[in-house]
């Protein structure tokens, strides 16, 4: 045991106090040893505070940003000591085919396993429109305290930084931990997980994987008044590229040509913008794709409760004012337009680029115009149905030129309410006193599905107490020191870990 | 008349050998003194050459650029300057509420007056497109011969230069221009002459521009092969942006939020893009707004009999070659996709841009988007008339908050075949033994309806010898020195100009 735990010098006398607490009367995860466990795992995480925090802070300064090729081996090499430190062992990256995923397994020989997913990736950034350096994790006060703010903070960095401080801690109060844990980051998260579904080729992963009995990814899950989501699951998404072009159209010119041209010469980017307006009706609300609505599932009775008591819950006005929105679609009452918010798929127009874009005009005819799109999948659709549907579409409309060219995505991902993911989260939340609801979906998407889809069909979700807010936005953070007892900082969100790996042992 | 001609030092010799040279037996227009007066100034063009050279690459290296406010001050004071050394005097700048207009009159005591529009800015560029710097004006070798090569060189330096050259060369070789001329030169064409019809509330300018029995702009009309269109008017132009917004539309989000909002979250592109296809038929090929072709006048039976002669002098396989299209639009054959060429009004989008627009995606639902469009407009249709029908069309359709903001534009120009412009350009072409051919209209734009609509109603067309091109793209020319002799150099287009004085005398 010894030599997953000692894996530098530094942890070699934590190791030795480790296993002597192993060793000792009353070690291991009786409910009657629980409580004193974790008195003193907590004094362990007070004691590493500092350290968790400049952990955080290093992994900021170094991003992984896939859409720009940046730190793809270095962030996975980082990755891997992160994960080693804390006390994993046989970590190793392992090939996707993109961004390199890193596996590793903490064998606690314990009966139960739970299976951790990690995104070492993060969001393009702007330096220009943030108030610091967003590599720099500087401290700076918000709301509810005292917060790091750079790119990854809370997305996803914070969180799985509060995870590893809760093995840390255990290490250093000499606990084992209450589970098997193994260990799974991609770093291509932000880009649509293209291929991280490929790691399961590799025969360790997926047996490793296997072994699991529910999947987390640390997520500072409490708003800014403390209370938790918790969701049963999120849509798919197909983020993809169309683009009409002259030279594929064999119509409209090859290059961009003078505007006045347009009276005698076909525009790819009016082709462009007609084809759009056949994937929906209702300016943009509902898809209209041929097909789209087949596999469809409509809400539960149950998911419909849970969304009409998310709405008593939780401030239509505050969601309004967030958003910056005067009325929802079709003027929906609140509970309505939460209900279409899961229930619903979408096609989205993420961007537009087309001929010329700077200030003013030009007169062009231009050769190429692409729209960016988003299409959220809801249960049962699949990546796969949706994009040989869409081709099928436009191809059927005299549109089978433009290019549908994928870029990420993946397939809903669901979770029951009575898995032993889901209740372990709720008695965490429960015993810590943290109000919260369960809701049917997320509106948002990741890549659950690798864990709740074939081959594996596990229970897997989102959770951690914390906070933070700006993902893939200006000015990100993830607090540090809370000043609100209802919201959770990096000790607390760290001893949710710990609660939570607890609950997962007996649940 | 010496004040006229004697602006600096150098030209007092010039002056003074100009006034005797008018003092002498046979000075003046008779067509007996014509032809000893043109070998004259010929002559005086070519010692001129280098002089003129020199001051076209000057003026190239200043750039007025008006979307960029570059050079706005710099650029009409050296275009007053240029003006005064060619001998015009009063050379002021006028105000038009936007970039200054500049004004001068050259007064020869003769019985005609032409009028001479300039603009003295450019089109935007970039550097890195170019092969040589944009503003150095460098020496290149051309199919046709040397050229230069350089932002403004044929759009509209060259063949301005050209003109000032002419104006230098008479003085040099003592002959008094035959006929007076006014000099209205703009500054912002580029942007779509927003403000240059205002310099006729100056009511000098306005009493001036009255005397003129015609007006040309200089231009490079020399095709690769030396032949010349003469166009007997062109497409007026409306360039603006529609731009889609939450704030203005009451629906979607104010700012850009999460794109798995859609399905609760109206999108303000969504409502943009369908906005857009209401505006078109056909794919964008024929113009749907409301009422859009009440005052369209069909082709007289003389312009389509023009369209056929220049559809069987043109070859259609090599402006499909140039233009990279290997259809027109709905298959027309080639004398079809002339007539259409110069018959109709297009809705062409220039541009689109909306939310992310950078490498890959970016999961947003954008608040805001933007369509840059570029309208043409045949007779008998005005700016205002089509700004008003875009807008109620709009508004009738539930796209009332979708804001119109045009940027420039002016009304179709015409002239007459048989106006003294028109006749005097024949006559040029036909004394230099230069193949021609009437063309309707020119599909592009420039601000001639201010000299051939109210209050003037002058005819005005583009004209000069000389050849040039890459117009608004990298790699700019205008031809020096040519090798071909059936193209046109500086010395060629210089004297065309001496030539067109001379017509436009007698004419």
């Amino acid at each position: 045991m010894s030599e997953r735990f000692s894996t530098d010098r530094r942890s070699l006398i934590q190791a030795a106090a480790a296993s002597a607490a192993l060793l000792a009367p009353g070690a291991g995860l009786a409910q009657s040893s629980r409580d004193s466990d974790r008195e003193a795992i907590r004094r362990a995480v007070e004691a590493g505070h500092e350290e968790s925090v400049r952990r955080i802070r290093e992994w900021i300064a170094l991003p992984t940003i896939a859409a720009e090729g940046l730190n793809i081996e270095e962030g996975a090499d980082h990755m891997a000591r992160l994960a080693t430190d804390a006390g994993f062992t046989g970590v190793r990256k392992v090939p996707t085919g993109g961004v390199p995923a890193v596996f590793g397994v903490l064998d606690a020989g314990a009966r139960r396993t739970v299976g951790i997913y990690f995104m070492y990736d993060v969001k393009q950034f702007d330096p220009a429109e943030w108030s610091s350096p967003p590599l720099e994790g500087q401290f700076v006060d918000v709301a509810q305290g005292r917060a790091i703010r750079g790119r990854g903070a809370v997305n996803q960095k914070g969180p799985e930084g509060a995870f590893l401080a809760a093995l840390h801690a255990m290490r250093a109060a000499g606990r084992r931990p209450p589970v098997n844990i193994v260990l799974l980051a991609e770093g291509e998260e932000e880009i649509g997980s293209p291929n991280f579904k490929n790691v399961f080729r590799d025969a360790e992963v997926l047996a490793a994987m296997r072994r699991a009995d529910g999947v987390i990814i640390p997520s500072a899950s409490q708003g800014a008044n403390g209370s938790v989501t918790i969701t049963l699951g999120a849509k798919g998404i197909i983020e993809c590229e169309l683009v009409a072009s002259g030279e594929r159209w064999g119509r409209g010119p090859a290059r961009d040509v003078h505007s006045s041209l347009k009276a005698q010469v076909d525009s790819p980017v009016w082709h462009l913008v007609h084809a759009l307006t056949t994937l929906v009706r209702d300016e943009g609300n509902t898809p209209a794709i041929d097909g789209w609505f087949d596999n469809v599932r409509p809400l539960t009775e149950r998911e419909r409760a849970l969304v009409a008591e998310s709405a008593r819950n939780r401030s239509e006005e505050e969601a309004k004012r967030l958003l910056g929105v005067q009325r929802w679609i079709d003027d929906l009452p609140w509970r309505e337009s939460l209900e279409r918010l899961v229930s619903q798929p979408t096609v989205n127009i993420e961007g537009l680029v087309a001929g010329y874009t700077g200030p003013g005009g030009k007169t062009v005819l231009p050769a190429r115009g692409v729209a960016k799109l988003d299409l959220r999948l809801v249960p049962n659709m699949t990546v796969e149905e949706c994009l040989t549907k869409m081709r099928a579409h436009l191809a059927a409309r005299g549109f089978g030129d433009i290019e549908v060219n994928m870029s990420g995505g993946y397939d809903p991902t669901e979770t029951a309410e009575d898995s032993n993911v889901v209740r372990a989260q709720q008695a965490v939340l429960t015993r810590s006193g943290i109000p919260y609801n369960l809701f049917p979906r997320s509106a948002g998407s990741w890549p659950g599905f690798v864990f709740t889809g074939d081959p594996l069909r596990k229970p897997a979700g989102q959770f951690g107490l914390g906070h933070g807010s700006g993902a893939h936005a200006p000015n990100e953070y993830f607090l540090i020191e809370s000043r609100d007892p209802a919201v959770g900082g990096l000790n607390e969100a760290t001893m949710g870990y710990v609660d939570f790996l607890y609950e997962m042992a007996t649940i």
